[in-house]
């Protein structure tokens, strides 16, 4: 944001200075692009090469040939000064790069190879994220979307799993219009963020096997190692195993629960703390903070703090609206919210550091141990963050 | 390491693919060769930085300004059909050597060998803490607290620093008695987190040179390599100087502010998060939320800003007491925020979609780049959270 907080300062630093400073950072942002340039130049290179390679059978790469290229690098940098450990680790870093785009194809083993699955929403982004993983995994994996319906009862032909990628508020009537071209064993399951209604929906629908899911992570993640997905049993769960097999065999933790008691922690996990950062960050603009500066002047956990509040204005907000009012008790619990803020009115009038105190004890009492167990996560990656930032 | 370098004895290659193997091999020797050449004249103009922003006193970088530097590269990485993330480590990896350079000589160093400094407050937390670094760096240290004033002209004889660092509200009524006590010579300093006030108590009550401090971390930091300390000039710029160098040797960051822009900024970031953190606490209670159950249903995300939760609640309530009470400006600050919530009852009361997406793009379009780097920011620490926890 702002660069110049050294005129901030108290006049130690003359026009002359800055201008002078100012001067310097412009010669070292030509020189970063110009890096930038290079390295784009040797990419193009890199894969000249590779495609060679590639054509004529040879290894990819040579760590001998490596090894010596770093020994050059290392000898000019040393003469001009540099520290050629330092070259050398940039080296390594530049070389691991241009290796690492070729291992990226892995270990998506299917556990029922084969099985056609048909993805309903499959060109959005969760749907379309995860019939990547499907078809990566060597399943024969068909698109519905809206456009589709006309050919739908084709795509649904012989379908072994019909996976419900749409948004919430569309979920039932879509799984409606779906059932009937269903075939009558197929496995049907949804992703829906709610499960209570959507389950009920499909178990009306499909007299076969039906399974709720609700994968905790959205289609950014490049992996799905250790992301949970919960589940909701329906009718038929033997039918159902595979495709939990499948979760689990891609790195997935699976966990379950009654649709109810999904839709009420969801209510608190998702929709309460989505709300309270929309009306912060809301309240950041009506302010019209200085965000920047406010960035410079703060500790490791606010700017993890306001890190977390930037990555949620990031995101969809369409997908935000359906999550937030996704259901009548979500919204209520909501208006509860908002109204329990009012009664800290008193306490903020008066200035009441006693009963502020008081209440903080209660609340961490209640807490009991997960505070400690947050502490010492929170100061892990606050380490890893200050390491890297 | 080896991958499938069995293929490459395999007589595939003709020697013209050889030939032109080699040809492309001699390019990406030629472009390294450039690129060290580019990475020396880089170092060249960093140097010439930091003799200029020593000569004059300034900090010696700013992490803010490096997030700007790497979004930059990460842009025209992208653009021209790099990874950005690959660039973003490159370039991380640059900073982080020309950084290291300046820092190396630094650490824990006194650059005042033999001087005298009183901690106020001492056994405090926060002043048991300063004062061990003081102590690590070869001063001479002496601890005034509650017990000790009886003997407080002794204490203060002689002394070349005296630094305060007493709860805020008692920071005013401690330096008025600390004052008639100190040579008039003698740097005073606090470490309060509001500015205005103490610093205009400072100002008041000694005659000789005064430096306000705010040091963004606090008393269970293990190293302050990267810390934050804000400081404003009082009185006598160059008798503080030695006091901020010692922070810049204990590897801080040091930013300068005007008392009254540091108080409105730490309103934000100390007050408004820690008060809203709060009420959400309060309000977990409140509802008696299942926080185990809900902690297995998490996304890391959720995981994290509990932990940030639970991180809050575990802390010592009076200090954040004070923090949150700290002026009638900051009072006045959280009053309008809990005023804001009500201003949400009519989207909430008709479930308004459209006005919440509406809103949310107003606020993502003002938090603008920064979204974007948080994004970065939070997945790589999410990563890390995936990989520890």
């Amino acid at each position: 944001m702002r660069r110049d907080e050294e005129k901030g300062g108290q006049g130690a630093a003359s026009p002359g200075t800055v201008g002078s400073l100012e001067g310097h950072r412009a010669k070292i942002d030509a020189i970063d692009q110009r890096l930038v340039d290079l390295l784009a130049e040797r990419q193009r290179v890199v894969e000249q090469i590779a495609e060679l390679k590639k054509a004529h059978n040879l290894p990819a790469y040579h760590p001998a040939r490596e090894e010596n290229l770093i020994s050059q690098r290392r000898r000019q940098g040393a003469e001009a000064g540099m520290d050629p450990d330092g070259v050398d680790e940039l080296f390594r870093c530049i070389l691991r790069q241009s290796r690492g785009k070729q291992n990226a194809s892995l270990t998506r083993r299917s556990v029922r190879p084969g099985a056609v699955v048909l993805v309903v929403g499959g060109r959005g982004s969760m749907g379309g994220y995860l019939a990547r993983w499907f078809v990566d995994s060597g399943y024969a994996v068909r698109i519905l979307d809206r456009e589709d319906w006309d050919r739908a009862a084709g795509l649904c032909s012989g379908i072994d799993l019909a996976l419900v990628c749409v948004p919430i508020d569309v979920t039932a009537s879509v799984v409606r219009m779906l059932c009937p071209l269903l075939p009558p064993d197929c496995l049907l399951a949804d992703v829906t963020s709610v499960k209570e209604a959507p389950l009920r929906a499909m178990l009306e629908a499909h007299p076969g096997p039906v399974l709720g899911l609700h994968p905790l992570f959205g289609p950014t993640c490049s992996t799905m190692d250790k992301q949970i997905v919960v589940y909701i049993q329906g009718r038929d769960p033997d039918a159902g195993r595979w495709l939990l097999d499948q979760f689990s065999a891609w790195g997935n933790i699976l966990l379950t629960a009654e649709a109810r008691e999904h839709d009420d922690i969801m209510s608190v996990v998702q929709a309460l703390r989505h709300f309270a950062t929309f009306v912060f960050g809301r309240f950041l603009l009506r302010k019209d903070i200085n965000l920047g500066r406010t960035l410079e002047f703060s500790s490791p956990i606010y700017r993890l703090e306001m890190g977390m509040v930037g990555r949620f204005f990031a995101q969809d907000p369409r997908l935000y609206a359906e999550i937030v009012f996704a259901s009548e008790e979500r919204r209520k619990l909501l208006e509860d919210f908002m109204r329990f803020w009012q009664e800290h009115a008193g306490m903020l009038a008066r200035a009441e550091k006693e009963r502020f105190t008081e209440e903080f004890r209660k609340v961490a009492a209640w807490f009991g141990p997960f505070s400690e167990q947050a502490m010492r996560e929170s100061a892990f990656l606050m380490d890893r963050y200050i390491e890297r930032f």
